[in-house]
């Protein structure tokens, strides 16, 4: 353990697009490489995080609220996100802990507001409530053709299983692409597009270029303990 | 089981009070009265009856989202709802049953609009998304001195143990009551007053007149299977 107790400030990186863009690997492969340099790294997800979260997680892709419509299913997600920030993301940045969460504001931002036509109102009421000012520092947007994608999240599935949003067709897919990239349009600050098409290896260079870029070199860390 | 698969509508009965004015008490006597009629009736509450609810009842009162603040808590309120009507009320309702609920909308609008200040559009657009065109056709206003309340809430724990909402003073649960009673002024329809300074057996009474009142005699149900 470590008995410096000055507060430092964590960093919050969230990696988003759509089904097969490899999110979950590049998270795994990111947190690697900075727990290699000697830095706590929580990799989480969303819906889900902490057990509340995920047993929400559960509820939400089971389809269950669906036909209460994309509103309901929104304030869902949120309710889940709370949670998440209140009993994993926040206690780990305020210990100054890296955080890598796949899919966070962005993905509800894209299917329930673009793509559900949920009321942009309620969309950033509820981003508002759940983030307030913790919002990542950096957004990756993990970008490839829908096709491309889809292919890749039915392949890794032995079972033929698929969720509700994975069972939607290309044209949604292609829907939920652009919805992305116009909001790392609007928001070239904190989120930077990457291509996904890639192998795993070089997407995971991109990343971290992209990591450095955004956040200044990350050096190894002394250890303190 | 029965034959008779015509779809009849159920009834929603909610009761909303202050602490101590005996709602579980009375929610279980109005359930046995019912089902000694022949009557189905599912007795639940809020925050809670479903899993993922308790669940979320779990975090609500233990204030871990409290520093997150109301508008916050109102999110988990209202996500523990959807998920409770989704699966235990509009379940019970569609196949005719009585739903007997201990609180409901009524103490959002009381604990988190009311008290906690929250945004009366975020209240207001919240219940709308929970609980559209399917809310209580009657609901039970447990009235009493808020000094009484919190001393038979404080008789009845044994170890002495308060949930965040009982720890308040006497002023705060002053204006609680208020704020029920203003309600039922507000919603004479839908709304009853019942005075639950009396015992027990008188409050079931009284409770028994207010439901013939609004929803009509209610007979002994023939035999269906």
């Amino acid at each position: 353990m470590s008995a410096d107790t000055t507060p430092r400030p964590g960093r919050f990186i969230t990696l988003e697009g759509g089904e097969g863009a490899g999110k979950s690997t590049q998270a795994r492969l990111l947190a690697e490489r900075l727990r290699s340099l000697g830095h706590e790294c929580v990799v989480t997800r969303e819906p889900g995080g902490s057990p509340v979260a995920e047993a929400l997680r559960e509820v939400i892709l089971s389809g269950v609220a669906a036909p209460l419509g994309p509103s309901a299913e929104t304030v869902l997600f949120t309710a889940a996100r709370i949670v998440h920030m209140a009993q994993t993301i926040m206690p780990a940045l305020a210990r100054g802990a890296f955080v890598v969460c796949d899919r966070f504001t962005d993905s509800t931002r894209v299917y329930q507001g673009a793509l559900g036509k949920v009321d942009p109102k309620l969309i950033e009421a509820m981003e508002e409530i759940a983030v307030r000012d913790r919002g990542p520092d950096l957004t990756l947007m993990l970008d490839l053709p829908a096709k491309t994608g889809l292919a890749r999240a039915a392949a890794r599935r032995a079972d033929g299983a698929v969720d509700r949003f994975e069972a939607e067709g290309l044209a949604y897919h292609e829907g939920l692409r652009s919805a992305f990239l116009a909001i790392a349009r609007a928001e070239p600050g904190r989120c930077r597009v990457v291509d996904a098409a890639q192998g795993p290896e070089e997407v995971a260079a991109s990343i971290w270029a992209a990591v450095e870029d955004r956040l200044g070199p990350i050096a190894q860390k002394a250890a303190t303990s």
